[in-house]
């Protein structure tokens, strides 16, 4: 049984094409820099966003109406899981996450959540087996229940520690069952709404603790997921400990956790944040923990989370050029879909529409980037530019053969004058234009 | 001879005293949980704004007139020593900040300029001798001069590195012969206008590189001082590696830094970055880094660093909190007035009315955090929240006893129903408020 | 039978008191510059975030949980009416405000919907005449419901234009029948989400047509109600087009609105916009278009509508300073709390505790204006500045004497040298203080 | 001789040339939409940032050097004059634009001030004559000088705004002479720092009597150009009075002086006031208000006015269509590049290279601008999605015929079930992507 009749399977047809339900410029086994775009990108879709949203605003009631929204809550779940795999075949879309509280029903008791949890799960795992979709990651659900209204891990109630220790456990047994590639942490209530009342240090602490706890029982279950967090600055908490990629890479090396993690990273945080989503992949690549991707746009001139699906060539093109610079590429991670159609494309038919948006914008920014680096137009500025680091004085500070005072040894001694050349940004950005729009 | 010959010694008269040169909360030996406020706060004046600028702005010349302003670039440098100590004689600070750039105009080359240097430097040190006024920290200014143009330690240019080493080197002694308690590093151009252009990895290499080379030489001349790093996110540069407490702790770390510096906060860097000062200072305070602060205050709807002196006393009462609460205080750190007056208060007098305003907002929020921590108003809070990591479950949580499994099974054999209290913000708010405005 | 049984009468016992279910500064009866504190703030609650709110946020559930959640949905709302007038007479309060959606619910067709909203307001009706509370406002919540997805009077769907009409149709005449002293248009969605597929032209003549249609009727019925539009930036929509008071009050010019609407002017919105809320209230002011404030503040580090209780005394008496200035001062209009206690002040008696704070706050506010104003503090530094406006050249400048010719040849002919005076803002701030910190 | 010697005549040579002295978008005499590009685009050289700015900012020096800095202020001034017209022939740009401040230096005296401008304006007028080369406005800098502090209009200094006058009236005479097709108004210091201080009625009432002194001698005079006032919300001050269009044409409204100016608009002052480029052009147009625009573009993550070089194709596309949509096109006002060389951009070449960028960004955006509108790709889904107003109750609504209580007849009496339709953003911004990188 279908539940989106009326969509046919997406096929690439090429920038010529007049068919909505086409792709223009994601062609799944068309190889570029030597991989297929499916390897390259390994998409995924976000089953909350895609399967559980529905329009809803801080000031208005949902606009979507799903064809299974008048099912009981398990039969709706059932329905979910159908929905995800003809989506995902139907968009020729590899992958999926969730949290627990997106595919199942929460119980009474943390038993019978549970126990829906595995009734799910095992659908899944049927339909994984007859698809082949795969899991790129799942996680827990640690702050829509009020529970968690003082975080999870950062809770001041300990009785909530455990109750979140005990969901992670299920988690990352369920990930296990399901082969997921990635296991994620996002701590949406993991941060404080005001210092007034809050103690930081145990916090951040027991923090901490929850996570090497993660990191042990992982180990003895023999579940080899990537382990990731994904830093956001602020919302729903006024601020989040894991702010950006440097503040929690700061946290992972302080605990002694750096080499467990590396980091989910979603292009509408980075900008909440005040960085854009190439630098929070860069500082996050130069320190080897450039893990995956949430993939997904903000609006610049508002201050929360639109989590829009991507469109703008720029970012998907810059974020895809840090991506083919990393070593692996994006390695056991994707690009994930953390985004939502906007309230006002409720219908069913948007869902495809939008996902289509976002994978053709990838498309094209993985052309654009791997053309960036083919014609070298961006690293043989790079190269000129920091060409004095290669030779005489720069190599040797380079090499550390210098102190303070060889330095000044050397200035006094009649360091030839400084020159510096331009840097040329004005014409960079236009050349970057021209590569980006003749793909 | 006197430089401001209208101003008075400024006193501390108390709140009823309509005399414009007055403190109305700042008296110097007034005693405090334990200490005098002078010892507390160890106010410092900045020599840049408070000498050198004179009002200019992007769109505008400076409206200050100074009685120095026509001599020559080496007579109005002693000028301003002189009128440097008789404006902290006059207010009653005890110490002053200076980059090399303030005190002393550049020369043709390096020697030149160190030469010139050192008739101020001579000539500062016998007014400290006389006066008993004292240097807090001392810094280089590696982002004025055109040749700072793509930074100074990260400089795609390794003959501007060289030339950047030989100048901390040079200033490095000058902090050490005038017994300056610490040194500061603020790289204003030590990050970059655009990612299309730039080697993040090479850049963030050096900047350790020259980091540690001032460490070595230091050692080397005995120079003791406590070196502290200024986070600020942005401006003049586009994004800077120091962005703030979290991104430049991270960055101590990685390159195995973190013992040899602390922090120096300023409070309009903190809201640049997205974050209040008492946050940054509460970041920097668990990490053992909390070093000394450069007082001001932005404008939350402007996003430039506008530099404003310090009267807000929500803002000024919550960062001495933290100060008391660091061990030791602000040690050998201080409160420096990095704050200019107004383009529009371009009199003379302002340069007094400022610092009273500074020095007494911050004497009043030092009186009402010690009322604070007296009346344990927040800590009654903190430990009644945070109770149950103290006992039974919690406790254990704490002491490193449990594992995800063993949290599972305290949940699923009948943990007690969580119940969680309301955090209570609205009324600690207004408790605040009766401690503020009952001082 | 009482819903907040454990809450006393909340009276004024002044600053030394320690009961929470006191007043330290509001004091009805007490005279300031003439009038009563009750007469001058006119207090109102209001009911969507009091009575209907329940702690949701875009990532978590309602934390709140009412004696009344359980009932049937009329049933909940007869309830509510009772919650409401115990709460102001508990809290002393005069007014209160509220949308068609918070006090009944909404059935299948317009005529049940307002079958519905006739059996509360009955009830309402009578509550108002056993307790001589009053409604502030009422209006017309054309946001929340899903045939509001593109707005209301600038739906493009000229259906839902009409049963809009038929619903502030309907919500004129609640307001007359209950003596509403105001009625409030606040468009949430009335605005656009992107120009791509937005024909703002139409849109803002349909507005146009919508609230002159209001007009007229209110004007046939015979409801003296003041008219106020409340302007906000984004939120939910990403424009909307009451962006602030300037741009509200050029769209009233341009409609010949102007003389039929004032402005009800919320903080956290001004906020939004880029302004002061004082900006926005002097704005109005001079336009003599200040009817009614929504006291509450926002969070300056985050970018949605916050919606705090305000206690930041700074705002606080800077409002009622415009508000003391103001022809007639607050005049029909009121504070309103549009203000929602905090997802973690999830207790009944957090209601309480929350407008204690406010109300407290704005009573100081209110003190400090006055002192302001009785000690011509801001009102002396004014009319310093600007006292060549009053004689001379300046006098007939403002006179209309002068054409550009005329004051060539003034400058030419031997103009005094200009000399311009400090602004002495630091000074001015610290003056600021003290009255503040002095009530 | 020449000024840039090593730099050749600039043309069209289309996106397959590698000569970096080239167009690859801009071609002057090619049609779109039946006018050449040089009749839609009529672009302007700014003559402050091009030929007066050095790269200096609030932290730092000049970077750039340029072969007249040694010269007097007088040569250097008529040197500027032959660098302008150089670089408006090598570039085949059209037209510039100035402030009196740029052309010449300030001399003791207003009538030393109007000597030195005049010997420049008659060289101006030469060149002019002898290139073809025309003035696309003019304007006084009120900003720059100390005098103006507390602003010029807005002054709290009579003598200031009689100065002010003065200069508006010399910078008339000035357009009148060299054929000025506009005149502008940028009131950089008209606003405010804090309402603390401030008579913002008064200072508003001056502003509108000094423009309705300038409308009248422009009239006088017989100085025919079109009037624009150039919308700015802070930066130097902290608000300024024309903060955005809506509240500039309120203003213009308010004083009887809307059908006196038209609007400048600037890209970056848009986004400093939270709008988009396109959101403050359509405002304008929608009033019949836009005049002209001045080219450039900030960094949303950055809060100060960067005035970059536009390289946006969004950007540019977006502001195009709705030019294209004006009535008239620009008609007589430009695309000004109001930006800067970035102070990393230093040398002589990046003033060719960044208005190359720009110039082929506005070329690019325009060629796209006029496919989405012979596409009809966005006129097409406006028509549809606002078609109910086009027929039955709709187009009664906008025809006038309805009242609220007419609308709740037709709704009670059996409205049609309201069916909304999704927006389809996500397509949308995927169907403009293909326009703008099929260009
Ligand atoms: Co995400
Ligand atoms: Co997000
Ligand atoms: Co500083
Ligand atoms: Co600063
Ligand atoms: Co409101
Ligand atoms: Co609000
Ligand atoms: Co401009
Ligand atoms: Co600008």
């Amino acid at each position: 049984m279908s539940l989106f009749s009326n969509v046919p399977q997406i096929k690439y047809e090429g920038r010529k094409s007049d068919n909505p339900f086409a792709f223009k410029h994601y062609n799944a086994t068309e190889v570029v820099l030597g991989k297929t775009m499916e390897e390259h990108l390994r998409f995924a879709v976000a089953y909350w966003h895609t399967f559980n949203a529905n329009g809803t605003d801080p000031f208005g009631a949902g606009t979507a109406v799903r064809s299974w929204d008048s099912l009981s809550p398990l039969d709706r779940a059932k329905v979910r899981v159908e929905a995800n795999f003809e989506l995902l075949e139907k968009l020729g879309v590899p992958f999926y996450a969730f949290h627990d509280a997106d595919i199942a029903p929460e119980g009474a008791t943390l038993a019978e959540t549970n126990k829906n949890i595995d009734i799910i799960v095992a659908k899944l795992k049927e339909f994984q087996q007859s698809t082949g979709k795969k899991l790129l990651w799942n996680t827990a659900n640690l702050f829509t229940n009020p529970r968690y209204v003082f975080g999870a891990a950062t809770s001041n109630n300990a009785e909530v520690f455990a109750y979140s220790a005990a969901t992670i456990k299920k988690m990352l047994e369920v990930g296990k069952e399901l082969n997921g590639e990635n296991y994620v942490f996002w701590g949406g209530r993991e941060g404080y709404e005001s210092l007034l009342n809050t103690d930081m240090g145990l916090e951040l602490d027991n923090l901490a603790r929850m996570l090497h706890m993660a990191v042990d029982y992982a180990k003895e279950i023999g579940f080899g997921a990537q382990f990731l967090i994904e830093p956001k600055p602020k919302e729903p908490t006024k601020h989040q400990y894991d702010f950006d990629s440097a503040t929690t890479l700061s946290f992972l090396r302080k605990y002694g956790l750096k080499d467990h993690f590396k980091l989910n990273i979603e292009a509408n945080h980075a900008t909440l944040a005040g960085h854009t989503f190439e630098h929070e992949l860069r500082v996050a690549r130069l320190d080897g923990a450039l893990g995956s991707i949430d993939a997904n746009q903000g609006d610049y001139l508002l201050g929360w989370d639109t989590d829009e699906f991507p469109t703008d060539l720029y970012s998907t093109t810059l974020a895809m050029f840090e991506i083919l610079k990393n070593e692996g590429g994006i390695g056991k991670g994707g690009v994930n879909f953390d985004a939502k159609v906007r309230r006002t494309s409720f219908e069913d038919d948007d869902l495809f529409f939008a996902h289509i948006a976002g994978m053709d914008s990838f498309a094209h920014g993985l052309k654009a980037a791997a053309k960036l680096i083919e014609n070298k137009t961006l690293d043989a500025i790079v190269d000129g530019r920091y060409a004095s680091f290669g030779e005489g004085i720069g190599a040797e500070i380079v090499a550390g053969k210098h102190t303070l005072a060889s330095l000044e040894a050397y200035v006094l001694s009649g360091q030839k004058p400084i020159v510096n050349r331009s840097g040329r940004l004005e014409q960079i950005r236009q050349a970057v234009n021209e590569v980006i729009f003749s793909v």
